[in-house]
């Protein structure tokens, strides 16, 4: 599988001309992508360990995964199962939802930069800044002129981001409407998934064209060559996660990181072991 | 497996009296110990997500683990194994340093309430208040009489997080001195691993007998009806994280956490589903 063909390309976008239920790039089915997915896991494992060990090092780095999509689009899905194979004390993941009192006081990107990984870590954002120009466009959160502000901020803070050092994966989950339907339904035919269903979740369900619209403005207009975008079809959920896992690992795998070496004398250190009085 | 044989009984604690390579309660070997873990992840992942869709309930609780122990005794093992069969959304793992000139300027308990697990929450502690009368009572990081006052304000303020809701779960992870020997040597003895040895590890070995009486003390005083502590004997790397794992898996099932209602008509709902205008 090649990561390649997940990658948008530059240039207008028009989501209904991407597929939602391909897997571009992988030739299998749900069984063979289930397990291509945790073949990567040790891999994935071992990458984030380098990471982790390197970030008190001149080579220290961080990795920032950004996921953004529709509701249902299975963002929750992609942390418990892509996110889930990578050690948990090297990840550090914050869901943002509807901004504060105290975060509205602030520029949108002041909480986000509050969320940022430090060096060393995976950070994981389930929604993000994105959310400011997309239900911020939809709902009318902030003045045209805000919003339209808004997108070039977002480009010179995701190029300062990497200028720092830090990589930085965007993900769009691409599902249909249809899909979004049936998840929606099975969610309503289930008791025990009743605690995930909200009725305003139909709300913004009926603005699906005006979400679809602001999702391609801020592709189009925030698809940099230092931050791309990536388009993932989502409706088969075993590819969304094999899909982000492949991201993942390629990104941590482009670092090249060794293992620190040693800022101590080796031999001294064992023989310091040997000599040791014993314990009692 | 039982968990009864881990909690530590009241009175006196004598560490060299309690096994470090012992399995007390399960009768079966590696490879037995880590099928039985691995059986336990569905049942953990489905316990946490119902304390996870709980948390805006009248039932909303938190649980916090607590992990303490010397070096190399697997602290970040159980994090990798154990916590990491919970899903990544659910867990909130702090790690505790060497506090920051903030953090001195505050009582001790300042930087773990602001740690604390929010309502459907599992919260790790890698290290915790408990460093506060370990570390600083064998290097005297602060006078005596502040140290003695530590264990009561531990107990009060664990009575009133268990008084919140919170299911408190104190380990010791309990190993040997010469455990710890082979693991240091080992860490030596890998390129890969020389990242995580620091002479001063060796400082604070020597220290052990002193580390020892610190731990019996911390244990015997703050080892209450409402926060009992669990000594995990952690020579053996499956058994330490099985042992956490069924500790875990049982402090959950014990809140008997049911689905919580709908609070919305769900006919209603698939009625305005169904009724929907189409989306182009």
């Amino acid at each position: 599988m090649t990561t390649a063909e997940l990658t948008l390309p530059a240039g207008p976008v028009d989501l209904r001309t991407i597929p939602t239920d391909a897997t571009p790039g992988f030739e299998g089915d749900k069984e063979q992508g289930e397990k291509a997915l945790a073949k990567l896991g040790p891999g994935l494992a071992d990458l984030q360990e380098r990471l982790f060990a390197a970030r008190g090092t001149d080579q220290a780095r961080s990795v920032l995964l950004v996921l953004q999509g529709m509701d249902t689009s299975g963002k929750g899905g992609v942390l418990r199962h892509t996110v889930g194979l990578i050690d948990p004390q090297g990840v550090r993941i914050t869901s943002f939802k509807a901004p504060t009192k105290e975060e509205l006081g602030h520029d949108f990107l002041w909480r986000i930069e509050k969320a940022l990984p430090a060096r060393g870590y995976v950070g994981v954002f389930d929604r993000s800044h994105y959310e400011d120009v997309l239900i911020a466009r939809v709902r009318q959160l902030a003045p045209p002129e805000e919003i339209e502000r808004r997108y070039d901020a977002i480009n010179a803070f995701e190029a300062d981001l990497v200028a720092q050092g830090t990589v930085l994966i965007k993900c769009m989950l691409h599902i249909s409407a249809e899909t979004q339907k049936e998840r929606l339904l099975a969610r309503l035919d289930d008791p025990t998934k009743h605690w995930k269903y909200n009725p305003g979740d139909l709300d913004e369900r009926a603005l699906w064209p005006a979400y679809r619209e602001a999702y391609q403005i801020a592709l189009e207009r925030t698809n940099t060559e230092v931050a791309p975008w990536h388009v993932i079809a989502s409706d088969r959920k075993w590819f969304r996660n094999l899909a982000i896992g492949r991201l993942l690992h390629e990104a941590l795998a482009e670092l090249g990181l060794g293992w620190p070496a040693a800022d101590f004398d080796v031999e001294v250190e064992k023989q310091r072991l040997a000599d040791e009085a014993p314990i009692t």
